[in-house]
């Protein structure tokens, strides 16, 4: 079992990498003429239901696969809370309670401080520059070999774009008002905002309206405009900042069970990570299209106030999101090697970007003709 | 034919979507059990043979197809001119002689002038925001009524990013340095280069080398420095232009005749469009991976010199872009239609980047900490 799941495994990893590849001949030529044997798998979320692109991220991803493989691979998608308490996602993959999970690698920071690389890193990677250090910069084979001995094989399902910075019922206007601030906000992003003198709460996104409703919180990130909405953040808060400096674009994964995968025939397990890498771009695509109407929704009929965050603000979380990842990457061997892997890849793409993605979209924007 | 076309593009078009639908439940049990159908199809493509991302594209399209399908649908790919001419590829599944083609819609605007919105336009949308466009706009759904009349289906299938402005042997100091020069550009960027008083030329890229070692042109654009390493371009040109002020990520495309793709089951389908949509985010992502490193090579190695076009030169091509886009769509009513979706759709996602993708990269820049 444990062998048939490395070679199966390699297979899967090498049409990722978009490597030449071909499935064994017998596994390709059986497949079909076999009688079909169905798998019914459980997929656990750490979102709430029916959440736009988070939480039918997933619901897709079973659909596509149940298409694509006519009934043989049904995956049921249960919402947070529903099977397992949303924080517990991970722990019910690695135990095989679900064969599936899908969150964001940061919510199991306390487990692997690494883990939240894979995430987003304050004043890091793009959903762009993530996806291209994943697929083609050997990020993917650092998260498989950080959530292995777990027994968990994560994949890249979802992006959130550049998020929003959050909502504040003050000004934020130096860093002094920073002091003493209580605020959801998950990952290496919320350490940084407790070294800058804040108070970093987590919680699962379904608490976060009450909590601020409530004055647990006093402020609160979610995600950017379109799932905000969704939340009614707008009806309790004023001024939503930008830019998202603690999570420049959230990668979302879907975790599998190793067990569990390497009972399925070679075709399945490739439907699985094809649909997965296609529903990855798709919730990316979802955002970029209606970020931009929820935000005028929220200004135009709701008076919320668009605020950047000042500069002195921003350097400093600058300053401290250098030290609390390189702390982060003390503590081991692997650790490292992918800090390592992260920085050098994220060097030379901000090179590239400053002449081509950074370059182009500032020039269009100076000589644009309306 | 023509009704269980229309049906089964219906299911594949929503599932692209990603709005919920399932295989009809017949479709869905039998699949498995009829003894396997084999398909055996002919992609014909615009690229050279094994050329990075470009032409490896169609062939992860196959391979991936083939390891999910276990062999039922197999795809040849043809490199240009292996059984077509580069520029005859969307004839050829046209008509039928090839079931596929893998290339770029601005091939085809002797044609459909507008086809050239769904490769890429000048001064217009990056690969985020075209995806976000055709997946969650209503982009996609244009393109297919453009190429109906045609018998063919379009899909995106593999992005470029923001290409490079070009090589030249001389720099480009004004406007003035245009005049007279003979560069091959596509599209509508070419049409744009034409009336700043240069001569574009129209060429497939299996003959830019030739072109310019030779003196036919002058200068040329061709990808990024990913691809332009690939073709030489370090070892007969000196100054290498940014930003690519005419091509901010092209999109590519896979073609299929839609007769021919009545002919699968749907299950097939599903898996087409599936795996197309994957190899679309992979071929961005291997892009922005290998652009800054070959662009590093051309630096040090060969001597290349990187030049920003000056402001008015980019000024003046805009005003000319605004002019040449415009009246592309003036001939006919659909054409009027996607001008005003695309239009509409950039306006809101460029005001929403303004806070979030480019406010981010150009704060990221300024406070980085090295």
């Amino acid at each position: 079992m444990k062998h048939r799941y490395s070679a199966a495994a390699t297979v899967v990893a090498l049409l990722v990498a978009g490597c030449s590849t071909e499935v064994e001949e017998s596994t390709a030529q059986s497949a079909p003429a076999t009688p079909a044997t169905t798998y019914e798998w459980k997929l656990v979320t750490t979102w709430p239901k029916n959440l736009p692109a988070l939480g039918t991220a997933p619901e897709r991803l079973a659909e596509t696969v149940d298409a694509m493989s006519s009934g043989r691979l049904k995956i049921k998608v249960y919402a947070a809370g529903e099977l397992v308490p949303p924080f517990e996602v991970f722990d019910a993959v690695s135990q095989g309670n679900a064969e599936m999970g899908h969150g964001a690698a940061y919510y199991w920071r306390g487990k692997m401080p690494m883990s939240a690389v894979f995430a987003t890193v304050p004043f890091g990677m793009t959903a762009q520059e993530m996806n291209a250090w994943l697929h083609h910069g050997g990020g993917l084979e650092l998260w498989r070999e950080l959530y292995a001995p777990f027994g968990v094989v994560p994949l890249a399902s979802g992006n959130s774009g550049v998020q929003m910075a959050g909502w504040f019922n003050k000004e934020i206007n130096s860093v002094a008002d920073i002091d003493g601030l209580k605020m959801r906000i998950p990952g290496l992003g919320g350490e940084v905002f407790q070294r800058a003198g804040g108070v970093a709460v987590a919680m699962p996104g379904s608490e976060i309206f009450t909590a601020l409703q409530t004055g647990v919180v006093d402020a609160t990130e979610w995600v950017g405009p379109y799932n905000d909405l969704a939340f009614g953040l707008q009806d309790i808060a004023t001024y939503y900042y930008y830019p998202g400096w603690h999570e420049p674009g959230a990668t979302l994964e879907a975790i599998v069970n190793t067990e569990a995968l390497a009972t399925l025939p070679a075709d399945l397990k490739i439907m699985l990570e094809t649909a997965t890498r296609a529903i990855n771009q798709d919730v990316l695509d979802e955002f970029t299209a209606r970020n931009a109407a929820a935000l005028k929704t929220m200004v135009e009929e709701h008076g919320v106030e668009v605020r950047r965050l000042p500069d002195d603000v921003l350097e400093r979380f600058a300053e401290l999101s250098a030290e609390v990842v390189a702390e982060a990457a003390a503590d081991d061997e692997l650790a490292g090697r992918i800090l390592e892997s992260y920085q050098g890849f994220l060097a030379e793409v901000r090179d590239y970007h400053a002449i081509s993605e950074q370059a182009y979209i500032n020039a269009r924007d100076s000589v644009a003709v309306d």
